[in-house]
């Protein structure tokens, strides 16, 4: 098992990865307060995993609320679900909270963490790639508005986040897929020889070569503490781990959320703003094939349908969180393991970019 | 004009007291980060109040967001409407709420500030005495849940607090005293010369004596930014604040929100609490008349329907935000002046308690 710890002051917290981990209550225990815990997971993961989930919190009081599973369900509505079934169960503000699923059910148990009751605690046991190198890390929480992703939520750290890459056996192809897309992210914006690596490893990852993939999500999640820890509410340097999620997020909300993953709409996105950034002059073609050709070794998507215009696009990005003073700010790159945040771009080179990954 | 801070380091802000604040516009300019401001009101208070304020905006593009009136709306149905019309404006992180109104407007603008986008800034300029003493100071946001008062919500500090009491002149009576309950708690938690103050000088707040009710006001918001600077997120002292309000939410919540106001509720929690801390034994009768006293003398209810039953009582104070390990925390008195957070008190003298203010 490897440990490391997430730097933020008093609010910092350690981050185990390694595999059955999920058999072990000691490592949970420490960061229990009370004598209540309710655990959140989805209808595909509880019937997976919760039992064994709750066989390690014995020593607790231990409740669980089952959401449907699928970003359509990341609203307000399922949003308060959670609080019904905290109320109902008379959680106090003593209460932790457990997310056991992926990005959706991380998302919004550390939302509901972060509001129920002015704040309780809350830990991570995330059961996809994406959620394991992501969403479980760096303290962002939320619930979709059907005008834009992630437009409600907080910033509300774990007391602890438990990665067991055991899970992995069960996530489906799709969704491997789509975890590596922000797998792939972390080498583009500042990590080039993790890029490399990623270059050679591919189909070992697809494979789910167990050395590759806790070597894959150690590495992911070095880099996004490392990022968060210089800057918890992204007031600068955090952007970039958002590179592709402008056009991800307006991929998402434009064609229904639910319809295209998280992080297929991601590879997409990331690869619109590799395309945009050899537009602007500041990478060769040599980088945008190579972004291509490894998120097409991903078995990810490089196109979006037809169906969503640019126009479509623009009025999405219009509300994007990195928008400053009326004006749209993008994740592009000066090279592999480069991003920078700008608003230093030219629109019509950005609109020909989204038009060259639509179908025809 | 009275001006000091509230003293929570990074976090600290000024409230501005005074007569006709409203119209002086670099009061508010200094605290507006961009240059959208979306000012959320209520249907009672805008057609009053909104244009002036906006008045005192002109150097910024500002929006309005109106919500009808009374707590019974205080829930995420409309904070969602709050969120609409934010996305709708293409409202980004750089945007700055104002709360114009009550507590109810001032909890749930604070709430949107605190989630939309994962937080922005927001000014609170609060209408209602209650408000002006009590809920737009200290940083407490959030909205009601069926089964529980504030339930879900954020610790989110206004960056200003713009208290115009001219606006007092067209409260409404039973508006008035509601927020004297708020007014009469400070003093019996920790001023007594400021509850003697309020023995002699009720009949010039309700004639609303601008004088008498600048000093209320003023000594008010004095003693709760003391205490909330000692303890900002209630881990201890603060929930001093309370008194009165476990008693208070349950008479709100089981008698359907918006049927009592929040202040008339927390008059009749108070002389509960007065009673109960008697038959404690902490303090005498001479104590609770006098806050009998004070309470009729402010023209505010000391009994509760007798459709409310001590077992609903029981029922809705389980799921109280001060309940820790299961166990129920009252803020009681020991004298006037001398409040505290005990979990030491017997059940049946509590029951006994309610029951001696429930209508016969």
């Amino acid at each position: 098992m490897k440990t490391f710890d997430v730097d933020l002051d008093e609010r910092s917290y350690p981050i185990f990865i390694g595999g059955e981990l999920l058999a072990r209550p000691e490592l949970l225990a420490p960061y229990i307060i009370g004598q209540q815990v309710v655990v959140v997971s989805n209808e595909t993961v509880a019937p997976l995993y919760l039992e064994q989930l709750k066989a390690s919190l014995t020593a607790f009081n231990c409740e669980s609320i089952i959401l449907p599973d699928g970003e359509q369900y990341k609203t307000l509505e399922y949003l308060n679900r959670i609080y019904d079934g905290l109320l109902t169960a008379r959680c106090g503000r003593d209460v932790t909270l457990i997310a056991l699923g992926g990005g959706v059910v991380g998302d919004m148990t550390g939302f509901a963490a972060a509001s129920y009751q002015r704040g309780v605690n809350f830990i991570q046991v995330p059961t996809t790639v994406l959620a394991q190198v992501d969403s479980s890390v760096g303290g962002k929480t939320g619930v979709n508005h059907p005008l834009g992703k992630n437009m409600i939520g907080a910033f509300h750290q774990p007391q602890a986040v438990l990665i067991d890459t055991s899970v992995l056996a069960t996530l489906d192809d799709r969704q491997l897929s789509a975890g590596i897309a922000e797998v792939i992210k972390y080498g583009l914006i500042s990590d080039e020889p993790f890029f490399c690596w990623l270059e050679e490893n591919m189909p070992r990852l697809l494979a789910r070569d167990d050395e590759a993939l806790v070597y894959a999500i150690e590495r992911s999640c070095h880099n996004k503490a490392a990022i968060v820890a210089q800057d918890e509410k992204e007031n600068g340097i955090r952007a970039l781990l958002n590179l592709g999620h402008t056009f991800g997020h307006a991929i998402e909300a434009g064609m229904g959320y639910g319809k295209w993953l998280h992080g297929e709409a991601i590879a997409v996105g990331t690869c619109i703003a590799a395309d945009l950034s050899r537009r602007q002059g500041w990478i060769d073609e040599v980088a945008v094939a190579r972004v291509m050709t490894l998120t097409k070794a991903a078995l990810l998507p490089t196109q979006v349908p037809a169906e969503l215009s640019v126009a479509k696009f623009n009025e999405l990005m219009a509300v994007d969180k990195k928008v400053k003073a009326g004006k749209l700010r993008l994740i592009l790159l000066k090279g592999i393991g480069e991003a920078v945040v700008s608003a230093d771009f030219d629109s019509d080179l950005m609109n020909a970019s989204i038009e060259a990954y639509r179908e025809s």
